[in-house]
């Protein structure tokens, strides 16, 4: 029996990483804390703060993964449109959440809550608030919808919340073993030892940096010991091409 | 006469991003480097070593998009599969580009240019190819579909070979105010700037970070003087609050 894969897309709302403004540094965090639950991050999207990009790429991957993770747009400022484009996704309305409202009238300081400020309360109807511990202005979830804050601090302390109640499968693992040696020269061998073991998935990553090239062989599986066996043939394979394997060293 | 709007896509194949392993550098590259060009990134993909997904993205961007860019997957390994999901996607064989051969042959002393290594000259009928003056294994463009590495010293080489061939229209220039005052105090103001200019686009990025907390206010477009002009307008509204404004701090 095949158990169930479950899978995850992020959508990055964004035009300060479309223009090349802000690096962005939720998808690795993202990327790396639901291989630990389980779900594999299949894809990503950054769009840009247009509500007919939001809408059709919500729509689009919401249908195609198990859970969607947006991040961005939800703060007071105009450009903070993500809410309302996950509602109109749905086919709902946005409204004045109470609770949001309380934990915001909470937060601020008597006659800091403006107008402004009482949009972050409003969510799509039917969703449910996703807690934010670092500036109180909380997130949400519709269907399987996750909508997270763009400054990772926050995001990362909404995601952290909601990842007890996220099912997922086996945790993904990693090994890795580098060399020196040519990608071309690994090529052959390393396609023999991928098709002998379908269910280890054998990445190979060139680099290039102060020092030298070099390659990065990553297997990535759910089972220790079979990730174990490939990286033993990886090995050997480097070994027989006169090269000397490095286990699992970062960033080699 | 509004002038046409150059856009463009990335798509950025890789598992080792959607892992978390690796973090992506040539997105905010050529977000840079085509604002410059006048060429707006309207959407980045980041999709799995997958030949459905490649395929899929590769058409669906195509079609939306002055250019597309797609960087990774154009190695030797069992795991590069761009090229040949290019031409699925434009319903063209792969063929083996007899200028590619002679390039890599002259690269490779004799012997080392074996049949993984080859499968480097395989590109779709009809393609052009993209020169790689750091590794020689080229890349290709087609139709609209520029194919690149993804090793970012690679990419960024093969982009400036191309970089003079792509048609542009004005280059966005960006200006920014940063303050520390709260994006909810700001909103209100801030959005009706933004209604008043709507030629320039308005954006509100808040940070956390060790020494405090504050916001960006960015302004994008292209006609300096316009944008002069917004950006006295934040700073006037900055003060108006009480807040300091500090013109164009990398970062801030």
């Amino acid at each position: 029996m095949t158990e169930k894969t479950y899978t995850a897309c992020l959508v990055i709302v964004g035009n300060e990483i479309l223009s090349g403004r802000t690096t962005d540094a939720n998808l690795p965090f993202l990327a790396k804390r639901l291989g630990e639950l389980g779900i594999r991050l299949r894809e990503v999207r950054v769009v840009a703060d247009s509500e007919a990009a939001i809408v059709k790429a919500v729509n689009e991957v919401r249908a195609a993964y198990d859970y969607v993770f947006t991040t961005g747009g939800i703060g007071p400022t105009h450009d903070d449109i993500t809410s309302g484009c996950v509602a109109k996704a749905f086919g709902v309305d946005l409204e004045r959440n109470p609770e949001a409202v309380r934990r915001l009238e909470k937060h601020y300081k008597p006659g800091m809550l403006n107008q402004a400020r009482l949009r972050m309360a409003e969510v799509p109807v039917g969703a449910t608030l996703i807690d934010n511990p670092v500036s109180t202005a909380p997130g949400f979830r519709l269907g399987n919808v996750f909508v997270l804050a763009g400054v990772p601090r926050i995001m990362q302390a909404m995601f952290e919340g909601i990842a007890p109640t996220l099912t997922g499968g086996k945790p993904m693992l990693t090994r890795s073993v580098g060399c020196t040696l040519g990608e071309g020269a690994l090529a052959q061998g390393l396609g023999e030892i991928q098709a002998r073991h379908p269910d280890v998935d054998i990445g190979s990553y060139p680099y290039y940096r102060v020092g030298g090239f070099g390659v990065s062989l990553v297997a990535r599986g759910t089972d220790k010991g079979r990730l174990e066996v490939v990286v033993r043939e990886i090995a050997d394979l480097i070994t027989s091409l006169g090269g000397a394997p490095a286990f699992d060293v970062a960033g080699a």
